[in-house]
C-alpha cells in the first residue's frame, strides 16, 4: 500500500500529516478517567497497521476536488471508520480465536474474551459518539448503514460454518457485507464532505466496495498459503473455524470426484493438521490463480469507477492503492 | 412496577399504545434481509421483559409537558435506549456465562458465544442507526456519551473480579455507570424532546440516576437471596463471576476478625457450593437490611428530583414506579 503512496511525494506528506492528527483524534476520543479502560485501549493502538480506511477516506477526500483542502469532517470520518474497523478486529479475534494479530498478541489473549467483548463494544460506542460530534446526520445514517451491513456479513458468516458446500455467490455476500462495505463507505465519504453530487459519491462507493472484496479475496488466499511471519496474524485460521473461502470452493466445485470426496473428507475430520495438508493441496493448483483472478478482475473494474475524477495525483494514488490490494503479500 | 402504572387507568392506556409502537418500530428496524439475522434476532424478542426504559422516557415525556401528546421522537428514542439494553443484556450473559434469562435460555447458550457477540453488535449498531434517523444530534450525542459510560461500567467490573477488598465506593462507580447511566438519560430524553429547559433535564437525569442505583442494588440483594423461579433468571451469578456486591461488601466491612476470614476463605474456593453457603451466610443479616436502606434512601431522593414537574398522574406515576424499584422480588 505504502509504496503506492511514495510515488507521490506530495500526496504522502499531506496524507502522512492527516493521518498524524486522525492517531491524535483517535486516542483523544478513547481517553477515559478509569486507568482500567486506558490500560485495555492501549493493547489496541498496537494493531494499528495499515490504516487503509482512513487513507482511502482522506484520498478520496483529496482525488474529489484537487487543490482543495482536506475537510475537519473528513479528518473525524477517517478516524471513525478506523475505530469502527478496530471494534470489528477485535470482535473478529474473539469469534476466530485467533491468538496473533499485527505480530503481536489479540486482546482476548492478553484479556479475555470478556475484556474483548467489552472493549470493541467501547470502541464502536465511541466510533459513535466521534460521529455524532459532527452536525451531519447523513454521515452518521451511513456509518450506522454500515455497521449494520458489516454485522449483518459476520453473521451470514457464521451460519455457514462449516458449510462445506456453500457457494460462491454467498460467499461474496459474506465479504460484501463483512469488509467490502466499510471500504465503500469510507471511499463514498470523501466526496460527501467535499459536496459532490450523490452519483460520483456512489460511483466512488463502488470504487472501495471491489477493491474491499478484491482485500478480502486476497486476505483468504493468503490464510491458506501464506507465512504467518509475513502476514503477522495467525493464518490457517478460515478452515480451523469452518470458513470455506474462494479458492477452497472453487477446487471443491471443479475437482474429480474422487479428489473431492478426499477434500471433504479432510475438511469433516478435526484432524489438527487438516488445514497443513488441504493448504497443500491447494497451493499451486488453478484454484489459487482462480480466486487471485477474481481479486484481479475487481480490481480492474473498481479503476473504472475513478473515471467520474478529475486526473490528479491524489486519484493516481488510488489508483496505485487499487493495485497494491492485489500484489500485497501481507 | 406495572402496579404503579395501573393506578393510573388513563396513563396506562396512553403508555400501552405507545410502548405497542416501541414494539413495532423495534421489530421494523431489526428487519434484516437474510434469514439467519431474522431468525437470531427472534431469540431476543423473548427478552423484552418490563420494557422499565421506554417506559421512564414516556412517562417523563408526558409529565414534564401534561396534556400535550408525546412526540414521534420520544417513541423513536424509547425504542432506541431498549435496544441499547438488549444489546447489553446480550454481551453482559456471555460474560456472566448466564444460561437463563426472562426465564428463558440466553442467546450464547442457544447459538453460542459467537452469535452472542455479533446479535449484540447488530442490536447497538441499529439503535445508532435508528438515533440516527432523527434530526436531533443532542439526543445521538447523549445515546453515544451513555453507552461510553456503561462499557466503561463493565469494564471497571471486570477489572475488580474476584476483588474481595473491592470498597463501597468503586461499588456505587461500577453501577452507576453500568446501570443507572442508561436510566439516567431515558429521563432526561423525555423532557429534553419537549425543549425543557437544561436544569429540568438534569433533574429528570437524576431521577432516572437514583433508581437505576436503587434498581441494581436490589438486583444484587436478589441475586443472592431471590428464588430463581421468582427472579426469572439465573441467580448468584455474581460470586460465580467474583463480583463482589453491596450486602456482602458491607458483611465484610463489619464482620468480626473471624467471621470475615471464614467468609473470605469461603469466597476464594472454587467451591460450586460456594454460593449457596455464603447466601446462607449472609441472608437475614443486617447486611441485606443495608444494602435494601441504601436503595430506599436512594429512592427517596429520586423523589425529590420530580419536584420540577407540575402535578400530574404521569408525575404520579414516576413516583410510583420508584417505589416499586425496591418492593419488587423480581
Amino acid at each position: 500500500m505504502l509504496f503506492a503512496i511514495k510515488n507521490h511525494p506530495e500526496i504522502a506528506e499531506a496524507l502522512a500529516a492527516d493521518l498524524a492528527e486522525v492517531e491524535t483524534c483517535f486516542s483523544a476520543e478513547l481517553l477515559s478517567d478509569l486507568a482500567c479502560v486506558n490500560d485495555l485501549v492501549r493493547y489496541v493502538e498496537r494493531y494499528r497497521g495499515k490504516m487503509l480506511r482512513p487513507t482511502l477516506l482522506l484520498l478520496s477526500a483529496m482525488a474529489s476536488r484537487p487543490g482543495q483542502p482536506v475537510r475537519d469532517e473528513h479528518r473525524t470520518l477517517a478516524t471513525v471508520v478506523e475505530m469502527v474497523h478496530m471494534a470489528t478486529l477485535v470482535h473478529d479475534d474473539i469469534l476466530d480465536e485467533a491468538e496473533i494479530r499485527r505480530k503481536g498478541k489479540t486482546v482476548n489473549t492478553l484479556a479475555g474474551n470478556e475484556a474483548a467483548v467489552m472493549l470493541g463494544d467501547y470502541l464502536v460506542s465511541h466510533a459513535y459518539h466521534l460521529c455524532s460530534s459532527l452536525d451531519n446526520q447523513a454521515a452518521a445514517r451511513l456509518i450506522a448503514q454500515t455497521t449494520n451491513t458489516v454485522c449483518e456479513g459476520e453473521l451470514l458468516q457464521l451460519a455457514n460454518r462449516n458449510n462445506w458446500s456453500l457457494d460462491e455467490q454467498t460467499y461474496y455476500q459474506i465479504i460484501g457485507r463483512k469488509t467490502a462495505a466499510l471500504v465503500d463507505a469510507a471511499c463514498r465519504l470523501g466526496p460527501m464532505m467535499h459536496e459532490r453530487d450523490q452519483s460520483d459519491c456512489r460511483s466512488m462507493g463502488g470504487f472501495g466496495y471491489k477493491i474491499g472484496m478484491a482485500f478480502q479475496i486476497i486476505d483468504d488466499v493468503l490464510d491458506l498459503t501464506g507465512d504467518e511471519q509475513v502476514v503477522g496474524k495467525s493464518l490457517g485460521k478460515d478452515l480451523e473455524k469452518g470458513k470455506l473461502t474462494l479458492p477452497l470452493i472453487h477446487r471443491l466445485e471443479t475437482a474429480a470426484p474422487a479428489d473431492r470426496h478426499r477434500i471433504l473428507d479432510l475438511l469433516r475430520t478435526d484432524d489438527t493438521q487438516r488445514t497443513e495438508h488441504v493448504g497443500w493441496l491447494i497451493t499451486n493448483t488453478e484454484s489459487i490463480d482462480y480466486a487471485r483472478r477474481r481479486a484481479e478482475n475487481l480490481v480492474a473494474e473498481a479503476h473504472d469507477h475513478l473515471a467520474v475524477l478529475p486526473e490528479s495525483p491524489a486519484r493516481q494514488t488510488l489508483h496505485g492503492i487499487a493495485d497494491a490490494v492485489i500484489s500485497r503479500q501481507r
